[in-house]
């Protein structure tokens, strides 16, 4: 049954075009934010995400402030859910910008890879809740 | 042009069929829970958001414990979303529970609007963030 539930975590992490952000403001509030998940498919690991986004944003700074944040993949049509909670850090070495770096992102970021606004957010999970229909589980990210 | 994005803000909320609920759990994390939107598409406010749920989830301890709260409503094709933040409230009363009852819920709830694992989330929008391509604009929820 788990390696059955496993496999659909995994799968949703892999084909999820979107990802779901979550994180928590300087009043307290949680924010989401839906972002693309430019990751190769069928290579993302389960216990690292990676997401590019632009420096000056509002959430970068929350993130600093408080990394506590979680990261959600959903299909709707299914009823089914991965939602992995851990924390993020905002990334600015050269190493982990050019590993997310695709042609066409200098649309975003005309200086390229070293573009000060481009950054990255480095998420590592603690947890993931998986439910699908009326069954819901939680793991330790070192579970799956 | 606020009033053209204030049509756009209007039109999300009033005919999503999904609605992604933020919460802040126990430990200070954010959580992310997709919903679906079971109020009448076009009779929407602004302010007042409702969605059911069972009484016995996690999600309601959470916002007992913590009536913090955001609200998102997303199109990705379109790359726009609105993000209200506020607060809700868990109702148990009849009459909230009456009114967002459908035909069919009691597929989830076999002892009707009376279920007690029936409740319902009043959320009330204290602001809304919406992006929409390279625009980004906060507004009080009273200016809109």
């Amino acid at each position: 049954m788990d390696k059955k539930i496993i496999a659909e975590i995994r799968g949703l992490r892999e084909k999820s075009k979107v990802a779901y952000i979550g994180s928590v403001n300087k009043s307290g509030a949680p924010q989401i934010k839906a972002m693309l998940v430019f990751e190769d498919e069928d290579k993302r690991p389960i216990k690292t995400h990676y997401f590019s986004t632009n420096y000056s944003s509002k959430r970068v700074k929350q993130f600093i402030a408080n990394p506590k944040a979680c990261v959600y993949y959903v299909n709707d049509k299914d009823y089914a859910g991965a939602l992995f909670t851990g924390n993020i850090e905002v990334c600015t070495d050269r190493e982990t910008k050019a590993m997310l770096w695709r042609d066409g992102c200098e649309i975003y970021y005309p200086d390229g890879v070293d573009d000060d606004d481009y950054c990255v957010y480095k998420f590592t999970a603690e947890t993931v809740n998986y439910y699908h229909g009326l069954s819901n589980r939680t793991f330790s990210i070192d579970e799956i």
